[in-house]
């Protein structure tokens, strides 16, 4: 039997706290597989004392974790301490330079330095590995960098982020609120306190940046990602997109255009006959078009001690049996640096809601705006009509440029019988 | 730049064609992603003039495939001759003993023979991949052996015959019989001439087999696959699934027990709303139950040239970035040689459609032989009541062992009233 791989675990949350249960519980298979024991023999955390259900009196302590880059006896680094910037940062950093391989969960720190990191790991023949960072327990990273890597890949898409998932789908159940939803997901555990990463679409942002980057061989670029959250949605348009034969999911969405690369977080109706629309609840899903292999669809749990410590583990393995690919699927020095294709150039469907009063002629204005913006309409429903009053009237635009549908936005909120904001959601053709 | 890995192709079919296009026409990212070509240099099939839409001018032909074993410039032999024994095997084992790697779309052989080849391989430090064997171009055998190696696999399975799922999904929308979608299947190229293989499971239960390996750590036993196949199943009995809220598909079943594993290939009804009933038409798709990861599903097309080369170039690319990892994800040498648990002692619920004289009295000798045979019923259907004549009477029943469920099959068949053999389809609780 080969020398044990040594660990070391900054953060022992439920995560860091899930990867010392599956390296215990699992150990005989996990050894077998890996040809070697993966061995936790450091750890670091805000609280040595609170009770995580495991005893760490076997491991070094260390107060900085940073500090568990400088030991000898370890072998890997197993960031999961979070955070684009600060101590996650300065300990992947120096573990690398220390010639150590980092494990991570951060979807924020591979977002914004993940380049950066995988140069410095590469010159130093180590690995960057960040499975546990996109989709959870989902291999969707090595699917992509590995088993689909004869593809030219087309576009990748998915529901990224279960919070939302989860209150999207509770809405259309339930026909509440979001705010209602919220405090109720709060309250349970799928939602943080401060909901900003997860409805506001910067977690899944975060996610797709990293999905774009193995896809395309390109370089991780989180500030081209268009994102647009979930806020605006109310039970109303959940209602009609039902109505419509959509459901309503919050998608990152990556494609390939000629040199460059359109990314966008957004919530989209999508046909109820698509697989991603059958996707309910926390769970997360991606879905790969390759040139050969047509699409393959992963799904699973998005987030959680178990899941997301079992692609933690999975990185761990491949450490231990030697498996060494390219951060990105592409060698760092190698990614292309891609130009990042404006939403206002996109060509797609929308969905439209207004708030009109009921009276004569207000049709006929928005069909006005539509005609001089060259949007034409696919279908129009109105409903629960109330002379005078205002109510709901639905449009969907056949495939126009996002540029064309918000100058007729513009355009239609100017309307007198206009009453509220335009409500815009695309429409995706999957 | 490294040096090209060289590959030689036995088998030019299909897949073979799909093999030289996606290295052609993938050529630039295929070698980014692998830091060195990878470059056909031999090829050898039964006709070489045949017209494949490539060209074959630029390789090495071989009359006899087996003597590229010996070609000293191929580093790869790329075997899709098919077939469990002959010719393919001959030419595995002599390339692999010769120290070149091999890829293989042939999952007769692995089935068949795949530990001791696994065992050669290794022992030789070379790999042999087998990721187009399995569900085509889904990437699952590098999820459950590399992605998901952190958790204890409780239980595999999936829909692992896309000409099954199509005649089946084909039947319940059209409503038409078996043998009539058999012929239009063939007539498009879904089924082959002789369609043994497909619909009686024996391609399915290749497949679980080697499943089976990779998610437990065992060798490779096909002999321990528990066969049933489409043929019986009529639309009358997918109606009825229709009414009882399930859907009708070849599941590929295994499960690991105490120091034995379940192996199983039959009919399976399962709930409208568990994902993989949403998995229609010649698409296939696979769920992993890992003890930390909970459910994973990947889903794709489950054969054809395009998805099946995707995945035999997807080896390729692993075995150029020299990724080695154990060939069923524990070494050769140390898998277990588990016991095959027989399906008399499966405990499951069933669906059960008689053909019955419309009289009194079938109902109560029907529930008898239940009775004494220790089954109890969940719901009973009886349609189209035409006195004196056969009618069709479903019951579900409640979870049982298959012994005792046999034994009351014996006993109703036995009955005057029952006219025809009864039929019996296993209901999954997914």
């Amino acid at each position: 039997m080969n020398k044990p791989l040594k660990i070391a675990i900054a953060g022992l949350g439920t995560v860091g706290a899930g990867v010392i249960k599956v390296l215990s519980d699992n150990k005989d298979i996990i050894t077998a597989r890996s040809g070697r024991a993966i061995e936790v023999c450091a750890v670091s955390a805000r609280d040595r004392h609170r009770d995580r259900g495991v005893s760490l009196a076997p491991f070094t302590w260390y107060d900085n974790p940073v500090d568990m880059a400088l030991d000898d006896e370890v072998d890997v680094v197993v960031e999961l301490i979070g955070g684009s910037d600060g101590i996650a940062k300065a300990l992947c950093e120096k573990a690398l330079e220390n010639g150590k391989h980092v494990v991570t969960a951060n979807k924020a720190l591979i977002a914004h330095h993940g380049t950066e990191l995988a140069k410095t790991a590469e010159a130093k023949g180590v690995s960057i590995m960040y499975e546990a960072a996109v989709a959870g327990g989902i291999p969707i990273i090595k699917a992509l960098r590995e088993g689909l890597a004869g593809n030219g890949v087309e576009r990748v898409y998915g529901i990224l982020n279960g919070t939302c998932n989860y209150m999207l789908t509770n809405m259309r159940e339930t026909g509440r609120d979001f705010d209602v939803i919220l405090s109720e997901a709060q309250d349970l555990g799928y939602a943080e306190a401060d909901p900003t990463f997860d409805v506001d679409g910067i977690d899944a942002a975060h996610k797709l940046a990293i999905l774009t980057s193995v896809a395309f061989g390109c370089e991780v670029d989180f500030d081209g990602v268009q994102t647009e959250g979930i806020r605006h949605v109310s039970p109303v348009d959940i209602e009609f997109a039902e109505e419509l034969g959509y459901r309503i999911k919050l998608l990152g969405i990556a494609s390939r255009q000629n040199g460059s690369v359109e990314q966008r977080v957004h919530p989209c109706m999508v046909s109820k006959k698509a697989p991603i629309s059958q996707v309910e609840g926390v769970f997360n899903a991606v879905v790969v078009e390759g040139n050969f292999v047509d699409q393959v669809v992963l799904q699973g749990r998005g987030a959680g001690e178990g899941p997301t410590a079992s692609a933690v583990v999975g990185d761990l393995v491949d450490v231990a049996r030697g498996v060494k690919v390219p951060t990105f699927s592409v060698a760092a020095d190698k990614l292309e640096k891609l130009k990042s294709a404006p939403l206002t150039g996109h060509n797609g469907s929308y969905y439209v809601r207004l708030m009109v009063v009921d009276e004569p002629g207000v049709f006929a204005d928005v069909a006005g705006v539509l005609k001089a913006n060259n949007v034409s309409m696919e279908t129009i429903v109105q409903r629960n009509r109330a002379p005078g009053e205002p109510v709901p009237l639905v449009l969907t635009l056949h495939e126009t440029s996002e540029q064309s549908m918000l100058n007729a936005l513009n355009g239609i909120a100017a309307l007198d019988s206009v009453v509220e904001t335009p409500r815009m959601i695309r429409i995706e053709d999957f």
